[in-house]
């Protein structure tokens, strides 16, 4: 008899989900949509779709630089962005505990119409569940979406090649040690602002200008070293990133030093990394830093050969290291 | 300050559930597609899509004729059908708490596999968040759909004419009082069995022979009841039906005699209401009756002008009464 059990390193965006993911979900419901294992599905309708959901539980449900419902709209705009679609609907489905006030609940929802309004998304369809008090911790939200997808080279693993470079449009680690200092009530303290928000008018005016991206997605659970850590895993191709060139904000660097947290493994949910032809990435970084969204974009380093399924980081001081992807959870429900 | 709380009865499917839907979610979301209000988004791309969306957080998650993996594909599905589109895709979103055993996931996403296969669908996307141990009771599910539209007629409230004939597919009540007794440990004294099914192989067929169907719904949370006041309430219109035309299984119906409920107010999983024009109504009773699935279908009542807004239902006694819509709810959590 099979007695293992559900972690909450299951749920961290690390191997212990992705293990979950391909020993479970993919042996059973497996098909050519879903094994593609993107955070969006491209459906070939006669127009070409995106799908994408996503459940978000953050706690605190209020934090600085967002809240649930922001996060819940901004994550499935940004998943529908990262397979080169323009966001057009979503769906909202709310599980709330009893007693819950409805002034928190109007909060939440008028934060989704702004988020939505911003992210030129309409809510389509909802559900709404109500649960015994303490069925649920407050409240959870799901969105899907679906979006047209609008880049003619369909964005995935299969395009990447060696010498291509590797772009992050804005500083890491904000999200999620917004959520820790607003958690331990450091919020004042270290001042970090979580980067929750739409990327739709920071990334279409690039999809519709470069030709030559291969693949985006934005670092949410598990940081960039988990995206980056996917991505090799996934097409056995290498990839080597510069530590100097990471753009961490002051404050998320100093929190981290002092909480002995690394931001490369830190939850963001207003960034992208986008993998591109090297003669255009900087045509790339150039029109990011055109846009508020982007200003601390930069190219981050580029995929190699050698050695194969690794992420690689060459340090300040000229050294390297492997980078893994993230084992257990040190921070969950930051989304 | 606002001080009002969510209450279960805010989750029910009834009418505390529709006030709150009108005076926060369609207030502050409210746009063209939406205000529709059907259980799925009817989405005009240049292929016309539905989408739909769903959360499942019954109790017990394993009830008889069912669990909570084989009702979210069927929860989700029956909603597209319902707005005459042929299901397609599905998302699959999963909140569990931490310490839920593998083994009742695996059970639950075979359940999923299945009930994929046997109405068509395919899992194109998905999501899992893993929450501490308490902050959710066991797992919730949240599916949301994609199906093509190949119904010609756009179904909804618009196209219902008194004289319109009011069929449902088969016997009331069962998905509800299958987990009341399965709660209450009464399963084996009542034996009665969820409805919970796919309907694609019972509503296609009725979609491509008949031309004059105006609307479909699945009576889910608040029963048969609510979706007939759903009906009158939103078209102005009346509905009469009669008591000794309800498909009623003999167990339901001692089971809600001892219990003393209503069957029209229990949910169902597995049944549609269908309005169509009078002279085609005895053919797709017919053919639903060709179906195992639709064994007991019948015509129960039909739309009239008056007395507007209102459910009357002649009672075997020849009385009549007006059917309200649910206020409270008797059972939460039954899907």
């Amino acid at each position: 008899m099979d007695k293992r059990k559900i972690l909450l390193a299951h749920g961290s965006g690390g191997s212990p989900m992705h293990e979950l993911i391909k020993g479970l979900f993919i042996r059973k419901l497996g098909n050519p949509v879903l094994n593609e294992l993107s955070d969006s599905a491209r459906i070939n309708y006669r127009q070409r779709l995106a799908f994408s959901t996503d459940s978000f539980v953050v706690k605190p449900i209020f934090f600085p630089g967002g809240d649930i419902g922001k996060l819940a709209i901004c994550g499935t705009v940004n998943d529908l962005l990262m397979l080169g679609a323009r966001p057009e609907y979503v769906s909202l489905a709310l599980i709330m505990e009893e007693g819950f006030p409805y002034q928190t609940l109007e909060r939440i929802v008028s934060s989704i119409a702004v988020a939505a309004k911003n992210s030129g998304v309409q809510v389509a369809t909802g559900d709404m569940k109500v649960v015994e008090k303490g069925a649920c911790d407050a409240i959870f939200i799901n969105t899907s979406g679906i979006g047209r997808i609008i880049y003619g080279r369909p964005l995935g693993l299969a395009g990447i090649k060696p010498r291509d470079k590797i772009i992050i449009t804005g500083n890491i680690g904000q999200h999620g040690l917004s959520i820790l200092a607003k958690r331990k009530d450091l919020g004042l303290a270290f001042n970090i602002k979580s980067d929750c928000q739409p990327l739709n008018s920071l990334i279409i005016p690039v999809l519709k200008k470069v030709k030559s991206i291969k693949f985006m997605r934005d670092p949410t659970r598990g940081g960039i070293a988990t995206t980056l850590n996917e991505i090799t895993q996934n097409s056995g191709l290498s990839v080597e990133i510069e530590e100097d060139k990471l753009p961490v904000s002051g404050s998320v660097r100093s929190a981290c030093e002092l909480m002995g947290i690394d931001p490369l493994y830190v939850a963001n949910e207003g960034i992208a990394v986008i993998i591109a032809g090297r003669t255009d990435a900087d045509k790339i970084v150039c029109m990011l830093k055109g846009h508020p969204l982007g200003r601390n974009a930069r190219i981050i380093g580029e995929v190699k050969s050698s050695p194969r399924f690794k992420v690689v980081l060459r340090t300040t001081v000229g050294a390297s290291r492997i980078v893994g992807m993230l084992t257990a959870d040190p921070l969950p429900r930051i989304c």
